[in-house]
This record gives structure tokens, C-alpha cells and sequence, in this order.
């Protein structure tokens, strides 16, 4: 399996390629079943349609890899915490600002809510046939982390910082509820089937050195360290999006077997980073939306640069929802080399 | 003073300060003045108000510079471009989504609206008594083309990536007038008295490396030729945000004096790059915001980090409205070393 081989530091002479949120809503089959599904979250807690959506595009595109259709706040989600996704809207959570929220979260209803995760995983697994290596995900705790105190999403993570520096011990102990539940929801999904994981610090470019150290990269080594003493040899992909000038001190210490690269990473820097692990990456969203010349000529730059050295194609960031079907058939031409 | 001393490649022992945005909302004197302003480009172009504004951080806490109260869409407005600002919402254009948008601007009469800028500048030079340069301001061809094409803000510029994309040709003209326009009026601020300029690219971090040579450097470059040609001498700081890893790139490329360096810039970078140029930055807006021991530990590490070599104190982004007044003057004794 060419992307398991790849994480394993092999250079290929045709590199895997999945996309993120490649289970999504440029695609009218996804848009069908998402229609019947009730909400986002019912969605994810269906085994049966959470499989077929994660399928999809193994079918129709016959990428290297397969993704667990979930969301990182399914774990807040399971500590308790309310989360609706409104649509149009983005997803909503009941803030915890305080000491007294945050006491209010357990972990001891949380596997409920993952079993649905794990049977999903349990019924995709069997349909991809051996041949496509299904990869588990979770949110990083900052990532996760700033949505459960701003109640959703925002541009500087202004809630979870206020709260980091006038309380921190609150947040710290929300970071280790947070790895604490991530590892065993991770080591779940690899006991139900999941070949390789990838853990999304999506906020990690907000902060600066000495925080990302805290906040990003600490809590998600400690996840790293739980889910390899339980399962030893399982591959995880690190995507601290947006701290490119920070990548080598990210893979060194949180011991992350490949690096997930965002658009702005330049390729120089990735390609100095193969010596030391795979990388994965970065074109970018738009430029797959666009199509035409300047998606042909930047594929071709990304392949020729990193293509040699271990490598997984992939975009930036999440496939954008406008994305016609036909630049996604356009870029798998070109990755495998067939036009 | 300091301020030019340390642009000039001198270390000091205590090292200058300014704050993005130091003029804003923040201050009481500031919204006072504000309320009686009509709308904010009133504001901008009231010569008397804007010096006013712009003389008042000075007064209030002494900081090493002095920074002209504008904005970086008075250029798209001076090129007769449809230009607002609503309250709490961001500024809205008119987009320019084709060439046939493009060709209906012109610099024409932008040196009317400039004119006004010059005439606030021509006021406060005098002002701040030979102790305190000012400094000018545009933005980068790439950050005021995205809200020109996208109508305003927006995460991911994304409207301009794909003018970029679809219609190259277009594009390249867009920033070409911006080029011609930008560096025109940077000139007409020297000529009028500030003595260093600074160059806002704030959406660079979107840019894929690439891109980022193409739309943020080499506009950027073409900008630094032309103002050191006609002026020469006169100190420039690039702010590229978001672009850390391409920092030395950016700096090597664009030929700016000194480098503007957001939150997300690793001090270990900051400090390597000393070695070819100033640098200034980065505390985070968010703990000058929160203030207490998190911000002191904070600054204390960058002035020991940095200070030793050529380094201008600054923030990572502009100052927030929220700030309490009393971290700003804590802030400053331990910068100074009072404390």
C-alpha cells in the first residue's frame, strides 16, 4: 500500500495522494446522503452512513488513502460539552470559561459516543478490501481547545488565549482532559481498524514560540508517546497548520512520524525536512478550485520537488466545497503520471 | 534617536517602542476624537484630526516613534475606487473583479486625497519637536489587491487567488498600478517629512511560496527600487505577516532594511536573522491585552532574546481595542527597564 510504504519513508516513484476532507460537499453523492442524515453529528454517529460517505471518494477517485468521515468536536462532544453545527454557520459549543465548566465535562460517558466512530470504522474497513489503508484522526488539544472556549470558531483564538494567561492551570487541565481522551479515542480507532492516524492543530499558526511549545506541541507529544506505547509501529501524520518556520522543532519533539504541510510551507523547507521524515502536502485549495494552467504548473512544481524523497500528495488545507469534480479527476491524472 | 539608530543596524541597551496601531481605540482621547470625525477616511483626511490622533500615543507614553493615522485602502480609494468603512463590520469595496473594473481606476487624482496625508504629516513633523521621527505607511500590492478583488476582508483571499488564477494578466496589471501608485505616495510622505516607512503585506501567510514570490516579493521589491532611488537612505521595514519561514527570503529578495515579524515568528529565527538586519516585533496583541505575569515573563524573554542586537520593540499584529491602558504602560516600564 503505497501510502503506508511512503510514511514508512520509502520514495515512490508515483506518490500516494488523498485529499483533506476529500469525504465532502463537492460531492453530489455526499450531498444525497447528507441530506437524509438529520444533522452534521447525526451524520457522524451513523456507522452505516458515516462509512458510505467515507467510501465515496475511494470509489469514484481511487485514492491511496482513506479518512474516517468524522469531526475533531466529537470529542468535546463526548465529554459532555453541547455542539451544534448550524449550517451555513459553522459549529456552536456552550464555552467553557471557567474552572467550574470545565469540572463539569467527564470522560466516562465518552466511549459511547466513539463506539458509533469505531463501527463505522468497523463496517469501511472491510469494503476498502486490503487494499486502501483507512487513517484515524483527532483534533490536537489546542486545536480542540479553542473552539471549547470560544464556543466555535474564530480568527485569533482569542477566548482559549485569555483564558491560557489569566488562568492557567484551568487551561492546562483542559489540555490534559483533552490528551488524555484524544489517545484513547485514537487507540480505539486503531484497535477497530485504522492503519494510520493524522492529528489537526488547524490554530497552531497563531501562536507564538513559546506557547506553541505549550500548547501545541507538548500535549500532542504526549498523545504521540500513549498511542505508540499502546500500539507500537502505527504511523501518525502531525498538521500544525500554519507553523512552517517551526516544523523541524515540531517533528523532533513531538515524535510524529510525518508532517502534514500547509500552503505557505515553502517547498525548500519541505524538502529539507525528507531527510529527516515524510512529508505531506500543500497545494493549495483555491488552486484546486481554480483548475486550469496554474493548478497543472504548480502540481508539476510540488511533484518535481518533493516527489523523490518520501512523500504524500496532498492539498494545504480541506477540499473547498466549490471544487469542481473535474479538476480532482485533472489532479489524480497528473500525480499518477497518466496524461 | 533610537528609533533611526536601531533601523541603521545599532544595538541598544534599551531597545526602542512603537505598537501597531498605537493611534486607535484603545484610547480614550482617541474615540473622543473619533466621535466627532464623521466617518473614519474623514478622519483620515482631516489633516488637523489626523495629526491630532496621531500625536497622541506620543504624548500619552513617549513611545520611540510616531506613526501617520491612515489606512492602507486610502490607495484603492485615491485610485477611485468605492471605498467604506462601516461601523463594527470591516471596510467594503466595490469589487474589482475584471480588467474592465481595473481599467476604470486611475492615479489620476489620487494625489488629491494623498495631498491631505502630506498636509497631516506637514503638521506633526513639528510637533514632535526633532525627538520623535514618524514614520509612513502603505500596504503591500498583494494585501490591498486582496480587498480590492474580494470588496473587503476575508480569510483566505480567496477572490483574488482566483483573479490571480483565472486571469493572470489582470492581476499582474492590478498590482503593477498598485506598484506605480503605492511608491508615488511613499515618496510624497518623505517629501512631506516622515523619515522611515513601513510596508503592511498582512495577508501574506496565505501565500503558497510561489505566490508568495510573485505577488507579495516582488511587487514589494519593485516598490523598495523605486522610493530608494528617488529618496535614498530612507529606512524601510517590511511586515510580511505569517511568513516566517520565508523571512530571510523576503528580506534577501525584497531589499527592505529591517523586518516586521508577527506573533508566530520564532524568536530563535528573529534572533538568526540579526545577523543580516534588524528585526522588530512580536509581542502577541493578546497578552497585552491580558497583561500580568504572562505578559511580563513574555517580554522579559523577547528583550533578552533580542535586545542585544539591532531590535525595534513592537507587537506581532496591531494593538486590540480591548487593551487596557495600564498594560500599555506597564509594558513600557519594562521595556525601559524602570521596573
Amino acid at each position: 500500500m503505497p501510502f503506508l510504504e511512503a510514511l514508512a519513508g520509502k520514495a515512490l516513484s508515483t506518490p500516494p495522494i488523498w485529499l483533506m476532507r476529500q469525504a465532502g460537499r463537492y460531492l453530489p453523492e455526499y450531498r444525497e446522503v447528507r441530506a437524509k442524515a438529520g444533522s452534521f453529528l447525526d451524520l457522524c454517529y451513523s456507522p452505516e452512513l458515516a462509512a458510505e460517505v467515507t467510501l465515496q471518494p475511494i470509489r469514484r477517485f481511487g485514492f491511496d488513502a482513506a479518512i474516517v468521515f468524522s469531526d475533531i468536536l466529537v470529542v468535546p462532544h463526548a465529554l459532555g460539552q453541547h455542539v451544534e453545527f448550524l449550517e451555513g454557520e459553522g459549529p456552536k459549543l456552550k464555552p467553557v470559561a471557567s474552572g467550574k465548566d470545565l469540572a463539569k465535562l467527564s470522560g466516562k460517558d465518552a466511549s459511547k459516543r466513539f463506539d458509533l466512530v469505531y463501527e463505522a470504522i468497523g463496517r469501511i474497513v472491510p469494503e476498502l478490501g486490503g487494499q486502501t489503508p483507512l487513517i484515524g484522526f483527532c483534533g490536537a488539544p489546542w486545536t480542540v481547545a479553542s473552539y471549547m472556549v470560544g464556543g466555535g470558531g474564530s480568527p485569533d483564538q482569542r477566548a482559549a488565549k485569555l483564558l491560557a494567561y489569566r488562568d492557567p492551570a484551568t487551561f492546562k487541565a483542559l489540555l490534559d482532559l483533552l490528551v488524555e481522551t484524544s489517545s484513547d479515542y485514537l487507540i480505539g480507532q486503531i484497535k477497530a481498524g485504522v492503519r494510520a492516524l493524522q492529528i489537526f492543530d488547524s490554530w497552531a499558526g497563531s501562536l507564538a514560540d513559546d506557547d506553541f511549545g505549550a500548547f501545541s506541541i507538548e500535549p500532542t507529544a504526549e498523545i504521540v508517546r500513549r498511542v505508540k506505547s499502546a500500539c507500537p509501529g502505527i504511523p501518525i501524520i502531525g498538521f500544525p497548520r500554519g507553523s512552517s518556520a517551526s516544523f523541524e522543532r515540531y517533528a523532533m519533539e513531538t515524535g510524529v512520524d510525518a508532517l502534514g504541510c500547509d500552503t505557505a510551507a515553502p517547498l525548500d523547507a519541505m524538502a529539507a525536512l525528507q531527510s529527516r521524515l515524510p512529508v505531506q502536502g500543500n497545494l493549495d485549495p483555491l488552486l484546486l478550485l481554480a483548475g486550469g494552467d496554474a493548478m497543472d504548473r504548480r502540481v508539476k512544481a510540488i511533484l518535481s520537488r518533493l516527489s523523490p524523497k518520501p512523500f504524500v500528495f496532498n492539498l494545504g488545507h480541506g477540499i473547498l466545497p466549490e471544487t469542481p469534480i473535474e479538476n480532482v479527476e485533472r489532479l489524480m491524472r497528473l500525480v499518477r503520471a497518466v496524461d
